[in-house]
């Protein structure tokens, strides 16, 4: 795959320029890579190639330009209906796909690049296409080749801090989804919260001054529980289940008393019941992991 | 209620030594605040007085010790049983309740003091007692009395960062459970993602390294959400309900497909389907609230 000269910056291709594939293609012309691009639609390009990318006008002139080769389209369908016409050229270089795979469908990307002896890396992108560049608020979940991983760390690198999971392909939108999930259940808590204080007056704005540095502060208490988690033995002396309950059940009552919808609340309180009547109230809280892991437990 | 010298630090009385209560006791020993104390048991005193606390033995000797009276008991029976045999001497005085109370227990204390001419601050202490005295992670909620409040802040920034939330003596309390329930959130979305990517072989300590900057990140969202939240008006041209509908569903389908409970997931799902029900799916995903404010809407 090291087909330039050393201590130069790689070639790099991008195929795909929406709005992510053009931040991509920029964060590593900003490098001094020399980058070629090509999009279905040419035009798309104009403004890179004013900046010194060069535009080629077929996916196979893209490959054949060397160097990594990096897919940034819509989805599995699309890339597919790009790749696999040009599976030759592809042959003994390296694959990056930026594209929205789901776990399932990158597993069968990576054993069908590796039929085709593709070396091929699934990558994860956390942020938005303005974040691209911005190593410090965007971050991208790389898993597959780790030889693709390492010869272009430093320009994977541009994009944001860069994060290798491991051989596994599935693994980067696996945890794309979990770290998303995680995102969505903070929120709706955030929201709940907000849903309450209003009851009394106190305005979301208000509320968010105190949420945002004690959700952040709240995030210290994670590695611990994730102590417990890997360990799969809970027992502690403090932050038991049955402490928690109180505290949840407390949220719920103060929550219904002023007419205020227990939907996020309720099922957080029912798995912590789930494992009290297990018999492990004085566990750590964390146990409740267990009924999310085992639904039918 | 300014009984000392201008300038000197004011006294202070404590009365209830649990962990709370000393901690509190002795933040305010080391701000050099002259410092009387009561416990039922006085032998929770002892650590207290060899470092200058003056120990007395009624709550009425411990009121007459002028200045601030801070409650720390476990509830408001307790902290009842304590203060109505000695109203009269309160009368006047500022009264600091660090007590956990619902935010209608804090209201009705509130009455009973103005009742009785006692300046009542309700207090909602936001850190365990080992951070008390650590401004950057002890944070206590006040509401109540202004009065209070502002004549005792510096004493008061003793214990953590200090926040007034106005006259409404429920506020504290009520964001303190507002706050626990965010909290809640949060960390069960963390449990979901990590069994999430449990299943494929990535343990919890390795998904809390993602997952704490990723959380820590994404509050930077919660202030324009808060926007949408006190304008009522939830117009916008990203991160609509429908889009953020694909996130849920895509979270869902894959837990699901992995055999992980979606108890946390679900009810979020639903809260956002119910508004794009309603005709609103190009609105903010902070619509959802709505959901939670209206239970039966």
């Amino acid at each position: 795959m090291n087909d330039h000269a050393p201590g130069a910056a790689a070639p790099i291709t991008v195929v795909g320029l929406g709005s992510m594939g053009q931040a991509v293609a920029a964060a590593f012309l900003d490098g001094g890579h020399p980058t070629t691009v090509w999009n279905r639609t040419a035009a798309k390009a104009d403004a890179l190639a004013a900046r010194g990318a060069v535009l080629v006008h077929s996916p196979a002139e893209a490959v054949r330009a060397g160097g990594l080769v990096v897919v940034c389209v819509l989805d599995r369908k699309a890339a597919r209906d790009i790749l696999e016409p040009v599976e030759e050229q592809l042959a003994g270089r390296g694959l990056l796909m930026l594209t929205s795979l789901s776990p399932e469908e990158a597993r069968e990307t990576a054993r069908w690049a590796t039929e085709r002896n593709i070396a091929f890396l699934g990558g994860a992108v956390m942020a938005t296409p303005d974040l691209i560049g911005n190593r410090e608020e965007a971050s991208v979940l790389y898993a597959g080749s780790r030889e693709v991983f390492q010869e272009h760390r430093s320009a994977l690198e541009l994009l944001g801090s860069a994060t290798y999971l491991g051989e596994s392909a599935a693994r980067a939108s696996l945890l794309e989804t979990a770290l998303l999930a995680s995102m969505y259940s903070m929120f709706a808590g955030f929201y709940h919260g907000a849903a309450l204080v209003g009851t009394e007056g106190v305005t979301a704005e208000e509320f968010t001054a105190l949420a945002v540095p004690w959700l952040k502060a709240m995030t210290t208490f994670l590695p611990g529980q994730a102590e417990f988690i890997d360990r799969g033995d809970y027992t502690t002396d403090e932050q038991s289940l049955e402490f928690n309950k109180g505290g949840l059940d407390h949220i719920i009552h103060i929550s219904r008393s002023r007419g205020i919808g227990n939907d996020v609340m309720r099922p957080i309180a029912e798995l912590i019941d789930r494992q009290i009547a297990k018999g492990h109230g004085a566990d750590s809280v964390a146990r409740l992991i267990e009924g999310i892991k085992h639904p039918e437990g």
